[in-house]
């Protein structure tokens, strides 16, 4: 690219975000012009208080509070969108893509609810849409799966993506916490919103999962299209006896391509404590994934933050600049309106956890035991503890077995009279 | 990419990552162009003997013992050079170049020693050169680097980059064995060559530093310019105390950006437990960075071997298909020619890990803290054991201090004389 070529941005949206975007371009623009070759211009933002100070300064009138100054000006060739949510980004973003621009987006919620849409949209208008922002923060995750490991075919994809909850789970593992103290204390620290329950739920990661697993496995998904399970289940119990068995529990993003289907799903897991997954702490991400050919490899970072996801929104706005000087489209892939079979999660195999309060009385374990061989569910690994008034804590860890056969294993289990109903039942990462 | 676009590809070596690369465009040719768009076509492919039999089946008149029907034959879009070594790689690439062909090389001593003049020629040419599969295998490296991360100032790149050496020092951190029972495992496996000195005196690594850190820094840097230390000094004792003071020990490679310039070097060095790079085992490499904005960041996978090295060449082949539709060349940065300053290891600072012999006698701890003392280098930590006929083994980990004045306390320990000669020295990851 030759030098000193200009790329004229129109940003929706100056939060935190937004301004680490202008705060990079700023303080970057000769370092960036001197890399690629593209001086980027910040020409027009959205804004709803123009007069409002913000840490970088710009010139007075290039805010806006009319969005069709910033997508239909004939000047503006990448509109990055930092709003978030759906409406009104997705309007925006359509509309900015059929007047021509290139569209720059860290929107999670829109690219895993309506990223195929735009996609196509973008295709058929010619132009790109970036969103390597909208999973990961600043860690580079879909530009290295789609064009990097583009020759592998991808077997499986486990992913620690969502930031709060891995905290959460850090400091209980860690400090012995149990799940409110370490909320509270991710609170404190910023790493929990006010309403956290879209990251305790897994809600996020489901969205982060249907991003990532799209281009992982070059198809359609949908938030919708397989089951998320949260990490409020998971108690300081649990968390004593996963250690004592040589694993950590982490909140998993997890894709697996099978001969029969794609088996998807959001859910805290037992990790072995030697796995690279383990040692993810604290807010950190990282994704997993084992590939036809490279093997396993993963990619670590920090998922969230204004620098980081702002610095994979410029990364971005560099690759538009590129496309703009080659004339290159990108678009979706030609096929990746592929709907894939989806595997109901009783038709996958693994091991399982169970921990379970039995009243103590002669033979409860023989009837467990009992219970779990009728359905053939073989036991690999089992604790069991006297608790005060006559309550044992049994924990089981089951060999591979089919999620319907352990499924039955466990009604068989909860007509037992002397076990306590409601078990914590989990998966175990082999 | 339009759909069934072709891309007729010469290829310079069939050994085993060739092979590899024949494989996948056999295997997976549908998959790629599904994808990419791109369909990737074997026309030439050089060889030293195209009688021998091979595991991919090739039309027989693919084959050819002139290099020159390869690199000079107008219909081929992309040159792939697996041969190896300097010669004839570098003037066949060159030319390769000149006659208007774009260029994949997974030739990492060419890269490291030759690659800031093809990058120069390439972009004199309008052509692309394409090396990600010199560094890290199948890994992606380069590619994040040079886009992802674009906007980021890089602080800090540390790498195990060298499956042999870390091979063996996993096995003698973890199996207890000696440096040259690991050596012979590594042999049995396959991790380590018929002659393995490049390996094990780092300067595989240091090559590989070379390549990564050019790119990191936008710089033109040599293999000479750094110190490089391999790990033959490391014994079983060292493992030991590095284990019993929290740390294991990696070969690394490592490039830091100071306000005075570029420090570089590849050395065994002490890495604390809970480092992300401590987990970092056996055959598999790893890149730890910190940038400005993304914070530390680390890519984690195969280093080496014929299908990840393979997967990275076709990546790079599939990127060259891109930039023919788009007709763009990436070239060298614009200033990729600056010739940093590099920090000469004396002005550096670092913690310092010592391990030595005394003769155990009244006084000798106290006169070797004097000389420490005498040079204002602080210990942090200290194990002193009794060994057999009078002789103490002392361990010191020093605090940060200036390499410089650390080497004079050495001198001055080195004087006293119940302390025997030549003590154990490596660096210690903060």
């Amino acid at each position: 690219m030759s030098s000193g070529e200009t790329v004229k941005i129109g940003l929706l949206g100056m939060g935190t975000v937004g301004g680490g975007v202008a705060q990079i371009i700023e303080d970057s623009g000769e370092l960036l012009a001197g890399k690629t070759g593209a001086r980027l211009l910040l020409e027009r933002v959205l804004v709803r208080d123009p007069a409002r100070g913000r840490t970088v300064e710009l010139p007075p009138q290039t805010y806006t509070t009319d969005p069709d100054t910033v997508i239909k000006d004939p000047s503006i060739d990448v509109v990055v969108e930092l709003m978030g949510g759906i409406e009104p980004a997705r309007t925006l973003i359509s509309t900015a893509l059929q007047e021509g621009k290139h569209v720059v987006t860290a929107n999670k919620d829109l690219m895993a609810q309506h990223g195929r849409e735009l996609l196509q949209l973008a295709r058929r208008c010619g132009r790109n849409i970036f969103y390597e922002a909208s999973v990961g923060g600043g860690i580079p995750l879909i530009r290295p799966l789609k064009r990097c490991l583009v020759a592998n075919r991808i077997e499986r994809m486990i992913g620690i993506i969502n930031g709060t909850t891995n905290y959460i789970l850090t400091r209980m593992f860690l400090d012995d916490m149990d799940f409110q103290e370490a909320l509270d204390k991710a609170r404190e620290l910023g790493f929990a919103e006010a309403d956290p329950s879209s990251d305790l739920e897994g809600r996020d990661a489901a969205y982060k999962l249907t991003i990532l697993a799209g281009i992982a496995f070059n198809c359609s998904l949908n938030p919708d299209d397989f089951p998320t399970r949260g990490i409020t289940g998971v108690t300081r119990a649990d968390i004593h006896y996963a250690r004592e068995l040589g694993y950590t529990i982490k909140l998993l993003a997890v894709a697996e391509e099978k001969p029969e289907g794609l088996a998807l799903g959001v859910y805290p897991a037992l990790v072995p404590l030697a796995h690279p997954l383990a040692t993810v702490q604290d807010e950190f991400n990282a994704i997993f994934i084992k590939g036809d050919l490279i093997g396993e490899a993963m990619f670590y970072g920090r998922g969230a933050g204004a620098l980081p996801t702002a610095s994979a929104v410029v990364a971005d706005i560099i690759e538009v600049a590129r496309s703009l000087q080659h004339g290159g489209a990108e678009g979706a892939p030609p096929n990746s309106n592929r709907k894939p079979t989806l595997l109901p999660p009783a038709a996958l195999t693994s091991r399982f956890y169970v921990r379970l309060l039995a009243r103590d009385r002669p033979g409860v374990f023989g009837a467990l035991a009992a219970a779990f061989g009728e359905e053939e569910v073989s036991l690999d690994m089992i604790i069991q503890k006297r608790r005060q008034n006559g309550i044992a804590e049994i924990v089981l860890v089951t060999h591979d077995v089919n999620e319907e056969r352990f499924n039955r294993s466990l009604q068989r289990v909860a007509r037992l009279p002397a076990i306590e109903p409601d078990p914590s039942v989990f998966r175990v990462l082999a």
